[in-house]
């Protein structure tokens, strides 16, 4: 059984349409217009797969395709929102390949025990609102629905009010739900696939994630009178830590990797000294005690860099995921399934967190990784080539049709609801 | 001859309220809705008084108070537009004193041989539009009239078309015009007169200053699954350069000052490598050798700390403006009414470029510094001690005074169209 690469190919164009940039790639940041437009193409699709489409407290849109009653659902999907000039092919493809796959079973006239669910996941990127993956955080009973409704974008305006104005503000609670299994397709956004030449990564496991963020209270002052020597520069203080963030990685070494993706300056003009500067830090490892040791490092890093330049300043640690393995039944699986397909593969673990991390809390999961071209990703420069996608998606297909307990349809065992030919019996 | 200290401390309290912040400070930014309300309510003040008021090409407000017919005025004033979160002194002091100067002339029936004319100029701050100065720079030939209408704030409106909006597109040429003199009270913006205890700093010149820009672009990419080995962020190189800025005015030692004020990252979020950050670089030395050392300083660390990330840049010294002396004459004068006005005072450089440095070139200039508390300014805690403003104020009026020729008004020697008394002569 094999997906149909033309038809996918169609929706993941059409769908890369909405928010695209005139370089190539999305900007569709979550529950704005571009989300809904985005949101409402996959709801239109899903309905004409005869999918029973619910919406949940959180936005978060479900497709069901039935199974044998009382059964619990193979899940799987991914997230439609993008980061600012991203790609597009970072979520949707997960989305995208799940309604591929769920179409070749019907398309096979495919019936199985469990029912065959497709999830959409609201603000997995975090780049409006934060913190990421936050859908599926309170699904898994790891955010409070309160704060996560409460969490405001850098104009102030609330989730909830968002998911109201664009309409998917659901009534279904969102909350564990039994699930036979759940599965994540989605791309590598790191160089190791391609530089070894395979087309589907088996994913084991998500580093260890931790995010903190810094704010530097500086003296806001002219840059012309003001002599060096009275000066209290938030900027310069931020500058070191900025380089010492770089540092820490290069000190710990392995696969540990640090960012300052987010700076912002106040007032952020030519002549005048910064008062304030407010950074971001991203600290990743496969090991939660490489990030023990360097999360240390940073409180040494920043009182030091701060008490030079005579600033003070607020560090805080708000959010640490640990490292997360995937089932291993799951990862057996999905591991089956690319073999089956013919595709080159590998087990590989995920830098990067993505849905599957909290759905691993409340049901067995596991995830398929295809190559980023250049191990790029959240940029418009975002690239999977097509015969990768299809070994993706083949693979996907296999491990939800293994999991769900797949059967073919036929005349005498015919798909739930259907009419039998007269005279057939 | 002395000024109403207390219709001073009114007009500073009344023109400081609009665009006040909550902490105490301004945002009025040029062109904007709070700016055309401080113009309308300068305006108005101006024609109270009896000026003939005229707005130029560039949105310049001139009031004129007659003198004799084909005499040259002596010109004094400053700006009413503030940076994001600056103070109610800066620019503000300076229009204000010069209206309370001429309110004082009226007050004591002096006529005076040449016209003394209040003047306002638009967008001095250069944190709308760039360059700072613009319209004094304009009026002095240095800046094309059609460059200025041409430049664009962060969201891309015109300098034109925001003097338009707010019905500040005035028809007279801003071209220089013959001046017996320029004047301008300004905030020092430093420390030093504080320390000294001094109420005015005589000006004796505008140091030289040199602003650049730096983008640099690094490459895009996900902060999760991107190994350390193959980054090229754009932030880790203008961290280096901010601290390298830094160093500069270190090495070279003396009155230089480096600032990194303004810096932008894209695409500023958490969880992606920065791929592009725009900053500026702003250096002021009252020796123009100084800078000439300084910039190939500059050009030599931005080089090298791109090399060493990987990233290309392109930088620009797009402004530069050499050292200010000022009039000889002119600075005598302030210096005799500084004296006259029983101020302590001395002579100073000022570390701040001003409206009076373009007017240097067209006119014989000088400056009236007060002191600045803690040497603040460009922020919301910017202070002027009452007992200071009236000391500069008074030495600007008798400044003013002396270039200007004044005379009393007697019922003999009255006001030019004033009427005499019926059978007085």
């Amino acid at each position: 059984m094999r997906i149909d690469r033309t038809r996918l190919e169609g929706t993941i164009e059409e769908l890369g349409r909405v928010g695209a940039t005139e370089r190539g790639g999305l900007t569709r940041l979550a529950l704005s217009d571009e989300d809904r437009r985005g949101r409402d193409l996959m709801v239109a699709w899903m309905r004409q797969a005869g999918l029973r489409v619910t919406v949940d407290q959180m936005g978060n849109i479900f497709g069901e395709r039935a199974g044998e009653p009382g059964q619990p659902p193979v899940m799987m999907g991914s997230h439609v929102d993008s980061v600012p000039t991203g790609g597009k092919y970072d979520g949707q493809l997960g989305v995208l390949c799940a309604l591929e796959a769920i179409r070749t079973l019907d398309d096979q006239r495919v019936r199985t025990r469990h029912p065959v669910t497709l999830v959409i996941f609201t603000n997995e990127e975090g780049a409006r609102f934060q913190p990421a993956m936050i859908a599926s955080g309170v699904m898994a009973g790891k955010i409070a629905l309160e704060d996560a409704y409460n969490a405001r974008d850098k104009d102030g305006r609330r989730l909830v009010d968002e998911l109201e104005r664009i309409g998917y503000l659901g009534s279904e609670p969102c909350v564990p739900r039994p699930l036979r299994a759940y599965l994540e397709l989605h791309i590598e956004q790191g160089p190791q696939l391609e530089e070894e030449g395979l087309s589907v990564g088996v994913v084991e496991g998500i580093v260890a994630i931790a995010w903190s963020r810094l704010t530097i209270h500086g003296v806001q002052d002219h840059a012309g009178p003001t002599p060096m020597r009275i000066r209290h520069d938030a900027l310069v203080a931020a500058s070191e830590v900025v380089a010492g963030v770089r540092g820490i990685a290069r000190e710990l070494g392995g696969e540990l990797v640090t960012t300052v993706g987010n700076l912002t300056v106040t007032p952020n003009i030519v002549n005048a000294i910064p008062g304030r500067v407010a950074l971001s830090i991203d600290m990743r490892d496969p090991s939660d005690a490489t990030l023990d040791l360097a999360q240390p490092r940073l409180d040494r890093l920043v009182a030091e860099a701060c008490r030079r330049e005579g600033v003070t300043y607020a560090l805080e640690h708000y959010w640490r995921v640990p490292y997360t393995p995937f089932d291993r039944d799951v990862v057996a699986a999905v591991e089956r399934a690319a073999a089956a397909a013919g595709s080159r593969h590998r087990r590989i673990l995920s830098g990067a967190g993505h849905d599957a991390q909290y759905m691993a809390a409340i049901a067995p999961a596991g995830m398929v990784f295809v190559p980023s071209r250049g191990g790029r990703s959240h940029c418009e420069e975002e690239f999977t080539p097509m015969d990768d996608i299809e070994h993706g998606a083949n693979t996907l297909l296999g491990a939800a049709l293994e999991l769900a307990g797949g059967d073919h349809w036929t005349a005498s065992n015919p798909p739930p609801g259907s009419v039998r030919p007269s005279g057939a019996d």
